[in-house]
């Protein structure tokens, strides 16, 4: 039956529809939107069209859609351009303690150029409470910056109650959509954010091509400087090719959001069963319920995710131990730290990651090659003896 | 005969090679490069192959290649990196006045964040004395950033000759290599530069993607910080797509360059002396030798290049003012006055790029066009009849 793959949060499969638009736009002559004469019209129209389904995936207008590289620009580019546009005013940054390595270096970035950085906690399913947000804000607050949902357990905070917050205290606000964006629905106006970044490669686009929502009028430098396009906010020849496959799946996502959803539902409620009922010794991470609903974050006792992985691998099984991004380094996972997991048992995740593609039979096989990968390991994980002995 | 494209400068045409590469890169799955699994290896090694044949069009190992999301993101990354990780040791850069918009874009934003920059002037042919740069360097001065060719008027910079003051003064060297890169021949090593940026879509690659040449052990931050993708120079998941066409594009470029110089210099020279023998009152911009094969920039009096440019463009002629990124603004060309034009000539300019895809009728059609529209403009100019009463 080929390659199952559960590891969609690392790369989703590109949407055909979506590979079907690029082929179209690769087959045309390759002209600079910036250019006046007809082909850059061409270029032009087709970077105007892709920026409205973007736009409208998120409820924003498409004059505060930014084109860039992917999320990792878009998170820079918030972080560090509204702390550079208003150091005069403050030094001050809030964030919490489970963001993503894009939020966390931009930020430790900015502590060597003389910012602060406070980190709320999350309580045992990763949530945020937004009175800690409220109560680490200070005059010298200039940015909160708070992921929209995380991408190794799923948990989506609760932005609009923190949008209230940083629009009474006047505090810009910058989420971290792209685990969620084009998965879940978004308000960016209705949440009260006033930056918000998304990736295309998590929703079924092209990676290397992402977006960050600026609020009309919010304080921001540009992180590329040079020439005027996307409005004087983001210099460089855009990438049109790439452009055009996250409009078309901006546009896809927005209309058959529903139906994703009830789909990955479907798989994530029976992977948990059948984990639940096959498995002893688990946890599940995250929230049940305020969670994306294709995600699950799975600890197992006693065995190590990178074993778990591989061996899956094996069997042509595609997981993740969590964030490709962090995949180099093999200290345990922060997120999962900072909901209470011990060390031990936060080497023994997987993420489980899903979506149009997948099915039934497929979670059959997953977990079955799942218990005999766990009892195997387990049989012969030193820690287990150890556990059974005391 | 169709359109007739002499805008190569503002975005060269995909090589239909690179676009069989791309698209077949399309065809297949969509992994991310820093997953574990082997949908992930795939793209990890479209990104090495392409990383050696970038590697090797600029005789520098492949280990010193960051692949970035085009020439403007290399160049602010190599400015603003190499200012922000050396702020301790000093504050003043050293450029020319003939910089593309990156640049002095660049330069500008470090000037608001407590830098100086001094700008070196060029001679009439454009080119900068590098005695000029020796002297502009202070105990304070931590970057000379020089480009190797100007994409308005063609010169060739001296930049081996910058090169050995800057490594005989310890200080770092950034060269703008977005225009020559893949059109002529560049030895990173042997010219002496810590950094130097390129363009894929300047070689018959796809836009949105460059790269960026850091020497080994060249002290230089981030410009986007996040996971550990390039060598932790670089954070964001790859453009794949683009990096597999600009890897493409470097391979034909190397292996062609000879060729390709050889078919642009026949145009040119053929463009040239038909212009100077069909129209009168005119200049042609940039050094007669040290300048790009595929590049010829001519200012006629009493008239104006974007009228110019509009008229070619109703007969199916494309041609640029100057380059697009600044195509937004109509002020004068800081290049053009920079070696000495008036205000009214600089208006009066035409830069015309050209390359594999044009031929010798081509050109014969365009100076025919050329000569009816300078001379209708010219018999409606004000400015003529001014001129001519004196």
């Amino acid at each position: 039956m080929g390659e199952i793959y559960f590891d969609y949060i690392s790369a989703y499969p590109l949407d055909p529809r979506v590979r079907g638009a690029m082929a179209d736009y690769l087959e045309m002559s390759w002209p600079n939107p910036s250019s006046q004469h007809r082909l850059g019209d061409y270029a032009s129209e087709a970077v105007t069209k892709a920026r409205s389904h973007v736009a409208s995936l998120i409820q924003a207008k498409p004059e505060e859609i930014v084109f860039t590289s992917g999320g990792t620009e878009s998170i820079n580019h918030a972080i560090k351009g509204v702390a550079w546009a208003l150091k005069e005013k403050g030094n001050h940054i809030v964030t919490s303690n489970i963001e993503h390595n894009a939020v966390l270096r931009s930020l430790r970035r900015l502590k060597m150029m003389d910012y602060r950085v406070t980190s709320v906690p999350v309580d045992e399913f990763g949530l945020v409470d937004p009175e800690d947000v409220k109560k680490a804000i200070t005059e010298k607050t200039i940015l909160v910056t708070i992921m929209h949902a995380n991408s190794e357990i799923g948990t989506i905070e609760p932005i609009a109650e923190i949008g209230k917050i940083t629009q009474e205290r006047g505090v810009l606000f910058h989420t971290d959509a792209v685990a969620s964006g084009g998965i879940v629905p978004i308000d960016a106006q209705g949440i009260g954010v006033d930056l918000l970044s998304l990736a295309a490669n998590q929703f079924y686009g092209p990676s290397g091509v992402g977006a960050l929502y600026i609020r009309q009028g919010a304080p921001i430098w540009p992180l590329l400087d040079g020439g005027v396009q996307e409005g004087d906010r983001r210099a460089g020849t855009e990438n049109v090719l790439g452009i055009v496959g996250m409009g078309e799946a901006a546009r896809i996502a927005k209309e058959e959001m529903g139906a994703r959803r009830d789909q990955a539902l479907e798989i994530k409620r029976h992977l948990r069963a059948k984990i639940e009922g096959t498995i002893e010794d688990i946890y599940f991470n995250g929230h049940p319920t305020l969670s994306l609903p294709n995600l699950l974050s799975a600890s197992f006792k006693y065995i190590e995710g990178e074993s778990m992985m591989i061996m899956l691998g094996d069997a042509d099984i595609c997981v993740s131990t969590r964030s490709a991004c962090a995949a180099g380094a093999l200290q345990a996972s922060h997120v999962l730290l900072a909901i209470g997991r011990d060390f031990v048992t936060a080497q023994g995740t997987l993420v489980f990651s899903f979506g149009t593609f997948n099915n039934e039979e497929e979670v059959t096989k997953v977990v079955e090659e799942l218990k005999s990968t766990v009892t195997m390991l387990r049989n012969i994980s030193a820690l287990t003896k150890k556990a059974k002995k005391t």
